[in-house]
């Protein structure tokens, strides 16, 4: 199993030990990990810090050239939110955990040219899974709905 | 002239004068200002902290039938983060102080059923143009150029 994915599960699995949802993503460049994130809706009161977001905060100001030969992984497919930060920098890979949960803006992000990797990961539905059955009103709350 | 409007253009003027990007945004409910915000780039080290999103994130947790009876103002076209952010929180109505220093993803707006009035504003022009005059480089790294 990719080092890199494992790192953004074990983020989502952070998450949820926090009280939070359940959702990790590390920015990687060059074999590197540059941030680490997850969501913190709960933990931070935040609107904005999805794991993608939080793990794009994490890894700071980068230069352009940077984030166009980053990977960008994330356990659950990334929302509307998170896919137009990915195409504002210019990331051209996202490796994704799972999608049954969650269908976010793929289609989008793939025409615009992002290479979209989806894992069928079972560790990340279940965690998804879990958390859903216990706090469905703060699931909505996160996406929208 | 429009008080929220106003709102964000002074949002802007902060944000210039914290030496930052001079991009400000307000989040409107029912003839209400819920959240402020300005581009936090220089003041925060933030890449996620555009003005619009400044706004939602300094508005709070909000319910999802609150965001689809929200108007969001900002100075400058919405790049895709924020436009990205408007279509994930369902939010209808963004009104924008111009967009010929930078053309966001006001199509994907619109495509997506968010109505999008641009008011071509010489303030909000003069700001940017006096920015990006001063800090060019600070411009790209803030749209991934």
């Amino acid at each position: 199993m990719d080092e890199f994915f494992l790192a953004a599960v074990k983020e989502a699995e952070i998450g949820i030990s926090e009280g939070g949802i359940p959702i990790g993503s590390v920015l990687v460049h060059n074999g590197k990990i540059l941030g680490r994130g997850h969501n913190k809706r709960v933990q931070k009161g935040s609107v904005i810090l999805h794991g993608e977001m939080d793990a794009l905060e994490n890894a700071g100001r980068l230069p352009a050239s940077v984030y166009k030969e980053c990977v960008l992984y994330t356990t659950l497919s990334p929302c509307p939110m998170c896919s137009g930060t990915i195409l504002l920098y210019g990331i051209p890979k996202v490796v994704i955990g799972e999608h049954k949960t969650f269908l976010g803006a793929e289609k989008h992000l793939q025409e615009n040219g992002v290479e979209v990797v989806v894992l069928d990961d079972q560790r990340c539905k279940d965690l998804m899974d879990q958390f859903i059955a216990e706090k469905p009103e703060l699931w909505n709350e996160d996406i929208g709905v």
